[in-house]
Parts: structure tokens; C-alpha cells; sequence
């Protein structure tokens, strides 16, 4: 595969607050969601997901979502988006001032008729009225494609598949397609391969990619997507979260560790890691589970040693 | 940085049972380390670190080498070795079968003065009639350099003297040189940069790629190290050990994550991994603690999963 050369400029999204809390079982009140994106937010992280309006029935965690955009302090150059399934979501995320937000189809048939209720195409005619509202109201809209490495159900997913919910997305007006590894299967060279399928149909530039670590492997398929040229990374804070359908495994890769991939490699993230790393702390906390970033236990075992050391 | 093609076959250099638990507070009785090899050579692994002759004043750990290698079954085309430091370690070794010994020096000044108070030259110098008494015996000898990608006290190393401490051990009859990310900061470009610069030196069919997780980085160094050529990898079982300069910190890959990422890359290693992830457990129930394999904790969770949707 040819090797292209690296972004300079690496976005990050956090998911943290949205995707990470929503697949942890300990509630987390308002305030400490809101205390939580304060403090990326003055790590000098840029793009917070910060809510689904997603049935309270379904997902508890996020029932709190219009409070949660309300109480946040905003600021310039900081945008805030929310997850919404449908047109009733888009308003309370519009109610609730997002500058941005989500809609998710799945790369495998079966994972949405699973988790949706209905086919991959059906899914994206659904969005159809979403989209059209949104851009009226001059609200961006990202678009996710989960199963994009390999399904629970259906096993490995082909890269043609998948470009073809991406660019359906990217056709009807979402500005970003992020394609989420939802079960952590893949590994660099599949990531690629599929990454490279999806740059035929939508530019590179418009692509994000949104790994879980369930196997150790997100790192490596960081680096093998800045390979492809990818330069938009989704992650969350202390690696929250997990896998919905790997009990106990972990999901999402840490904030902090690809911040450190990209300090490490010369690209610019606008993060500043320690400041980052207690967000993390904090987080981990308020949830009593301690964190999954290895670059954060580093940074408190090395701490720890200091402080031993000095008394 | 141009990309070679990918090797067909990966070996696994198995370092559990010396670098692994070497590192490990947890005493483990002879009995256990010769299951736990056992175990890894029904597995499939063709190459482990059984011991080091070191002095057991300093590693206590490591005082029962002689008997693990008496105990263990022998099987052909299972190498077994031993780290030695010195002639009298070679001898140990010796009476003690080994098919082959290592021998260590470090790419950063300060720490082998520190580690083993000399300078690189000097410890260069001190192995050379431990390897010529090796290579008469007919016993081959792998170097170790440590540091590679960084120093606790020398923070970056220069790639040009990695690869002088590489061609020097090369020279003197090293049939093979392990690079170790000793304190696990490396990231992807700096591991290629550092293999590009030895490979100048050292055939790269002669080198190995030993990294440590303490950052999680690296199965990202590994297939970074894939993409310079590199075909020969270190790594632990369950992740034992850990980083002697960061308590707490993770240490070696996890053999279980390294073979994942070889089987899914169609990269033969010859081990199979669900008898490699029960290994695995053996040893973290002797030790007491969690396995740092992600893979191993993935299979786990959907083992576990299954089981209660059975029952």
C-alpha cells in the first residue's frame, strides 16, 4: 500500500462524555459530566460530544443531556455536538444550542437491523428529514459507520460495504463520516484497506476514524490510518466506555494515549497531555474504575515514584 | 520512509519466564514456571527465555534457572535460553543445556552504568569470551541492547549509537539483536528510524523488535517494525513483568496481542492462540494479578458471555 505522507494537524474528538459514559454502569450526575468537558475543554480539546437525546428508557445515562448543554460554559472555537437518532432528538439538540450533531448507520446488515430496527438503507433514508432540518438551521452534521472492522453478528464486514454507507452519508450532507471499529476486531492492515475503499467515494479529509481497544489493536490502527492519510481521530477521556457487546473488554481508545502518539510523532493535536491526564483522573474517580490509558498509568506511576523518592 | 513487504512468517522469542517474571514481586515455585513453559510449548512457541544465570542475591526469581532447565521437557525444534552476564553465568547455562544464552548491553551510557556499571564499551568487551566460549560449545548467542528508544536518565537516544551497540554485538558473533523499548516510549516513527539506522549495520533478518506497553504503544511499534522488515518479535505471556523504572507501569507486549495482530495480518507464527491465551491464565492466577493481554481479556469477557447466555 502506498504510503502517504502524515497530516500535520490531527483533530480530535472526544466522545468521552457521550459515547464513553453511556456504556458504563455507574450513573454520573450532572454536575460531573459538566465538570468533566470544563476540564477537556481547558486541556485545549476542540470537539466534545457531549449528549445523545436518545430515549431515557434506553439509555439512562444520557436522560440528562439538555442540562448537561445548558450548564456548560461555551466557548469560542469549541464545538459541542450531541447523538441524535431522529427528528425528535435534532430538536432537543437544537433546543439545547449544539453546534453539532450525530446520526449513525451500521457498515452490517444484521448489526442494524439488531440495533436500529431496520435495514442499512432504510436507516439512511431515515436520516433524510434529520439532515435537511440540521443544515437549515446551519447545524453541521457528522455521520457514524459502525462495524466497520468486523461484526458481532456477521463476522468481517467488505471495505466495498462500507464505503458505500460512508459516501451515502456524505451524499445526503454530512460533513464528516467517522468509521467506528464498534467491536475492536480489526487490525492496521484491514483498517487500511478499508480506509482506502471509503477514499474513493468520499475525500480523505472528510474522513475520521473511531477505534475501540478492545484488543489492544487501536493504536496501531491510529497510526496505520494516519498512514492513509486520515487526520480526524475519535477518543475518550481515560478510554471510559466499553464494548456493549464484550462485557468487561474495553472500548474506546484513550484520549490521552493518541494525544501522546501524536505529541510523539510531531503532529499537532492543540492538547495539552498532563492537563488531559486529570480530566482522566477525574473521570475515573467519579466512575471508581481506574483508568485505561497505559500513557496515564505511566504518568502516576512515574509520579508516584517521584513523590517517594522525595520523602 | 519506504515500505518493505511484509515477512511471511513472524517468530515469537518468548521472554515470560525470564523477563516476565523476573519483574514479577510474586514468588513463583519451580513447579509453576515448568508447567507455565510447558504450557507455552504445547502452544506452540518455538522459542523461550527460560532463565538467567544471574546472581540470585539480586534476582531472587531467577535462583531455580538450573532446575527449570532440567525440569522441562526438551522437545525438538524448541530453543531454550538463558540470559548470562558473565563466563561464570555461560557455565551455569552450559551445565544446564541450554540451546542457546544471551547476553545484554545497553544503547544509553548512563543507564549501563548504572545497570551494570561499565560503560557500553566496556560490557561489549567483557562478553566477548562469554561468546567465544559459546560459539565453541556450539551454542548460539543472541544480544540484547536496552534502551533503544529511550533512556530513564538519558532521555533520547541517537539511532546512530543504538546501531553501533547492534553492529558491535553483531560482530562479535551475536547471531541475533534484540532492540528494546526498555521504558516503552517509543512510538512508531522513532522505531522505524531507530531499525532503518541498525539495519545499515546488521542484516534485518538479525533483528528483533522487544517492546515494552508502558505507554500502549506497542503493538503499534510492532507493526511499525513489520513495515522496516523486522520478522522477530519478543513478548511476554498475560504481559508479565513490568518496567523496573516505572512500578506499576506495564511491561512487555503481551505475546497473546503480538500473535492476534500476526494472525490477523495472515502472518504465520505458528502459535495457537486460544492454548497461548490459557497459558496465559495459568500464570496470572500463580501470579494474582490481571492479565495485561487485551486479547486475552476480550476472549475472557465473550467466554464469559456465552456461558451465562447458555445458563
Amino acid at each position: 500500500m502506498p504510503e502517504k505522507s502524515f497530516p500535520t494537524t490531527v483533530k480530535i474528538v472526544e466522545v468521552g462524555p457521550r459515547d464513553g459514559l453511556q456504556n458504563e454502569p455507574t450513573f454520573v450526575p450532572t454536575a460531573m459530566k459538566v465538570e468533566l468537558i470544563g476540564r477537556l475543554v481547558r486541556a485545549g480539546v476542540t470537539t466534545i460530544e457531549a449528549a445523545a437525546f436518545v430515549s431515557p428508557k434506553w439509555v439512562p445515562q444520557m436522560a440528562d443531556g439538555f442540562q448537561v448543554l445548558r450548564e456548560i460554559d461555551r466557548h469560542q472555537g469549541v464545538v459541542f455536538s450531541a447523538l441524535v437518532p431522529n427528528l425528535k432528538g435534532l430538536e432537543a439538540a437544537l433546543e439545547a444550542k449544539c453546534d453539532e450533531v450525530a446520526v449513525f448507520a451500521a457498515a452490517s446488515e444484521t448489526f442494524s437491523q439488531k440495533n436500529i430496527n431496520c435495514s442499512i438503507a432504510e436507516s439512511i433514508d431515515r436520516f433524510a428529514p434529520v439532515l435537511e432540518r440540521a443544515l437549515r438551521e446551519g447545524v453541521r452534521v457528522r455521520g457514524y459507520v459502525s462495524c466497520v472492522l468486523g461484526c458481532p453478528f456477521d463476522g468481517e464486514i467488505d471495505p466495498h460495504q462500507v464505503a458505500l454507507v460512508a459516501s451515502g452519508l456524505y451524499q445526503m450532507g454530512c460533513y464528516e463520516i467517522s468509521l467506528g471499529d464498534t467491536i475492536g476486531t480489526g487490525t492496521p492492515l484491514n483498517a487500511r484497506r478499508m480506509i482506502e475503499a471509503c477514499a474513493k467515494d468520499v475525500p480523505v479529509s472528510a474522513l475520521a476514524g473511531h477505534f475501540h481497544d478492545t484488543r489492544g489493536m487501536a493504536i496501531a490502527n491510529v497510526y496505520a490510518a494516519l498512514q492513509s492519510g486520515i487526520a480526524i481521530f475519535d477518543s475518550s477521556v481515560s478510554g471510559i466506555g466499553g464494548c456493549p457487546y464484550s462485557p468487561g473488554a474495553t472500548g474506546n481508545v484513550a484520549t490521552e494515549d493518541v494525544v501522546y502518539l501524536c505529541d510523539e510523532l510531531g503532529l499537532t493535536t492543540g492538547v495539552n497531555l498532563p492537563a488531559l491526564v486529570e480530566a482522566g483522573e477525574f473521570i475515573s474517580t467519579v466512575l471508581g474504575r481506574e483508568t485505561s490509558s497505559r500513557v496515564a498509568r505511566a504518568m502516576a506511576a512515574r509520579r508516584a515514584r517521584a513523590a517517594s523518592s522525595h520523602s
